[in-house]
């Protein structure tokens, strides 16, 4: 039996921390780990500018409900949904994703989370598991699950590995040179595609 | 991080052999683990009785479509997916489930699988895992999730052993008397003020 693992920015929404640096104007929240590469000091970074802007909960919520998913991402995950169960593997947090996972009619989200405090003021953040996309896929295969991963960087390389089959979905082609033992595409038809003919045999 | 791990029959939709006796007319489908404690043996008696009656997937899909969640069903199971992830664990064929699980907008359903051949003959089942919901939620553990699982007899127990706070919902009396240590309740109202309350300290 069969089991889909996705991740979530970049194969179904765009990233999130580029959307909220576009719509508030912050240029500085478009910094990633290639800027900053503690990932720690990176998100103090990222809540030290939200709180500088006097940005809460409830301005990040209204921010990323003007987001939408990619072109197609909800017609796919649909059909997705249908081939088996689906779980979402992402390391963006779970206060984060809502107002996107609403538009994607609420697939099963795997995450971290934020402290919020009573005031809306964001004050901390969670990582619940420091290696869940890997830790996650490997659970699911010791529930005799066929796992199939599909990611789009480099954080997504353990989850590919320890899948059954794993699929590179619009990767930059660092990316995609450096795994090439992983199937590659570049949109949902070519992705039904692979899914369709990676399973079970 | 908290994640909820839910059985499906009793507490989310009524049970599927019942209906499909109801529905179709074959008493005999009625029979349980209480009739045939041999589970295999109860499942060979079933295809048979299918076979028998020439119901084939494509029939006995039609029959499930024609049942409905239980009243109330949906409405909680949208509020519980905005609580955390959502994880449906049944003993249940995931062929069977599915027009039930799209009146219930798509939950996540880990279960087992039937064979169907080319003809749309049920010619076998598959167990994906022999004790699938205890182990389910023993790795939503070690993923660092705070589980709570309800269930409503006697195959739901191990998984609620296993889970941070387990609940039992509608339940029979021989059940909740032999675990006294499962809070108890008999209606979605009741089980949402429970879920509130047992989470993370």
């Amino acid at each position: 039996m069969r089991i889909f693992c996705l991740d979530l920015e970049g194969v179904l929404i765009p990233e999130i921390w580029i959307g909220l640096a576009e719509r508030t104007g912050i240029d500085a929240l478009r910094a990633t780990t290639r800027d900053v590469p503690d990932y720690n000091a990176l998100m103090r970074q990222r809540l030290g500018l939200l709180e500088d802007h006097r940005l809460g909960m409830r301005d990040v919520e209204a921010v990323v409900a003007t987001m939408a998913p990619l072109p197609g991402a909800r017609e796919f995950l649909r059909w997705l949904r249908g081939q088996g169960p689906v779980i979402i593997l992402s390391d963006t947090y779970r206060e984060f994703a809502g107002p996107l996972m609403a538009q994607l009619d609420l697939p099963t989200l795997l995450c971290h989370s934020l402290v919020v405090d009573e005031d809306g003021r964001i004050s901390d953040y969670r990582l619940r598991h420091p290696d869940h996309k890997r830790a996650s896929v490997e659970a699911f295969r010791t529930l005799n699950f066929h796992v199939t991963a599909v990611g789009d960087s480099y954080n997504d390389i353990a989850m590919l590995q320890a899948a059954d089959a794993g699929i590179l979905f619009r990767a930059p082609a660092a990316v995609r040179e450096e795994y090439p033992e992983f199937a590659a595409v570049e949109d949902y038809d070519a992705l039904r595609d692979l899914v369709r003919n990676c399973g079970e045999t």
